[in-house]
């Protein structure tokens, strides 16, 4: 689709496409969220869900951090288990508790009564809240969509809730396994066109969570989660905008991952060192996007703004989206989250070859 | 010291010393547990927390397995947050809830407040409960001791109860670093000095549980986990007994784990595949231990089987302690979990070198 204002800051766009950029963009997981005392105003009148399917308000705290943290993409506020939900699984979230499945799929019956979405009907009030949003930004930083992976959605769908072991959902995968890709398969098809639908609607990029990809040693990721994860990115691809694939936990299959889902991005987690990522992945045709520690933000002013400079000289200059290795915390001060986002803006580059500089003066020009 | 009882099976103690052995040994962590309903019987009229401070009940259970499962190794039943109660923590656990700290430790006081421990007096219980295993099982197999790692301790202190992100010990070590350090220093200590009386008082093995150390980044990891880690582990090999070392979550540590340690062998977790764990060690003059997924053993028992054949080949013959990559889980039925430890003290390897074969006919010879 054709956008029809242009985007007065596309850095993250084209350090999506590895192009070079006059600095490296920033956001961050989560970056619309409870940290934020104007989010906070939203939330006390209204509970998740209802703020997930009322476009004002979704729209209203997407574009929060946008003015008030200055980060360079926003990222529609909604949750990844609104696919499941729209495939007929019952979803409540009660405070203190965290979103539940009262009745979880853990049969062939309860998987092959699972219905196959239309997202545009099924999911309308997302899509919406992405057309509003994409008004409002008004080309001042580009929109993501996201959705959550086939695995991290149907551990949830098993388990019926959070949990830290995720035994329910893996005993399936051993006991059950036909089952287990049945549920799988159904779900790659529903996130892929879904993603599909937000490209429609507006989203400039998407990001696909496997939030729960280190539930699962090296053969169940490569059979459970890893296929299912490609197929829904490459769905998604057809929409013709980049897709980042985030999958925390599963820092050994960086480069498996990209291989696999063709991603434009591959999101790291802070689990491992940035030299070390970009090693894993190679001379592959990729960006990369993290990774600090979310905890960092907890340390005083200057120690966050020394770990980010260290941070993105370690993953350097070219195809590295910033942003935090996990998301932000609760209890992250407005204050500290505004010095890293600064950190990544002001970042000055210790040494730049020739090639470097050439490079990015052309970018420079391009970019007027 | 000297065990009075020669020991009918060695196995594991000889895989730790990577000797050729005529086949692998096998235990399980949590092998003392409620996936036994004999473990459930004797829990059903005791609290946890008694039964660790009960010599005879806390050996009663630790023996049920070397009976009804037939595993090559016993661990003393207890648990790692005994030394933190001994420095003055009180603990509590409630069905349901899990151990907590009520007072969790959060200041440079509160640090400042804890004793150090005696282990012979403060931790008498858990030595006296050695011994009596060490009596009842008249040389079977080998006894192993335990204790939990400085920075796993030092997490459960500062959270006060289990947590999925340790966001607040984490904060305090990006916070208050010192602080940190000062209670980390003063665990090293108590659990080395813990470790030694553990084989005083029987042990013929100790193994070191880091168990969150995947909570933390390499780089607070390497300043806040390892060096302690090390200290106590380098303390406990002074009273002559062999030291495993299990950091799960820190598989990309492995190398570096077995440096700072000196450990006799690493323990691995079900995160990575065996032969890229032994890749990560390279040379090293270390054991290895691990590292089934728990899960696994939800499977049927065929498959149960095939997994473990698998994974006994793929670590080879020498230098590999049999195990799963984590706890058992309370709901495994006994009869897979004994089908766990037949598949390995059946398995037949492939393919045997000459030279493999003289190393086993030599080894066989030596035992008898």
């Amino acid at each position: 689709m054709s956008d029809a204002v242009p985007l007065v800051n596309d850095l993250f766009l084209r350090a999506l496409r590895r192009e070079p950029v006059e600095r490296t963009p920033v956001w961050m997981m989560r970056q619309a969220g409870r940290y934020l005392p104007e989010y906070r105003a939203v939330r006390s009148g209204s509970n998740f869900l209802t703020m997930c399917r009322t476009p004002a308000l979704a729209a209203e705290v997407t574009l929060q951090p946008i003015d008030l943290i200055g980060v360079d993409a926003a990222i529609i506020f909604s949750d990844i288990l609104v696919v499941p939900e729209a495939m007929g699984c019952f979803l409540t979230l009660d405070e203190g508790v965290g979103p539940q499945f009262p009745t979880p799929i853990r049969s062939a019956a309860a998987v092959k009564g699972l219905r196959t979405i239309d997202p545009y009907t099924d999911l309308g009030y997302v899509l919406d809240a992405l057309k509003l949003v994409k008004r409002e930004l008004n080309g001042r930083v580009p929109l993501i969509g996201f959705a959550g992976a086939p695995w991290t959605l149907a551990s949830y769908m098993v388990e019926g809730k959070g949990t830290k072991q995720f035994a329910i959902a893996k005993k399936m995968l051993f006991e059950q396994p036909a089952v287990a890709h049945d549920l799988l398969d159904r779900l790659a098809n529903a996130v892929g066109e879904y993603c599909v639908a937000q490209v429609e609607a507006g989203a400039q990029a998407i990001q696909l969570f496997d939030s729960w990809a280190g539930a699962l040693g090296p053969n169940e990721f490569r059979e459970f989660a890893l296929p299912y994860l490609a197929r829904a990115a490459k769905i998604a691809k057809t929409a013709g905008a980049p897709v980042i694939v985030f999958a925390p936990g599963a820092t050994w299959a960086l480069d498996e991952i990209a291989d696999a889902t063709q991603a434009d991005a591959i999101g790291v987690d802070w689990h491992i060192a940035p030299a070390q990522a970009r090693k894993r992945l190679g001379n592959r045709a990729v960006a990369v996007q993290g990774n600090l520690d979310p905890c960092t933000l907890y340390a005083p002013i200057a120690e966050i703004e020394r770990r980010t400079h260290a941070m993105l000289d370690e993953f350097g200059p070219i195809g590295h989206i910033a942003n935090l290795g996990h998301g932000i915390l609760p209890d992250i001060s407005p204050a500290h989250a505004k010095a890293f986002v600064r950190a990544v803006q002001q970042h000055e580059w210790p040494t730049v070859s020739e090639s470097e500089m050439i490079a990015a003066a052309t970018a420079t020009v391009g970019a007027q």
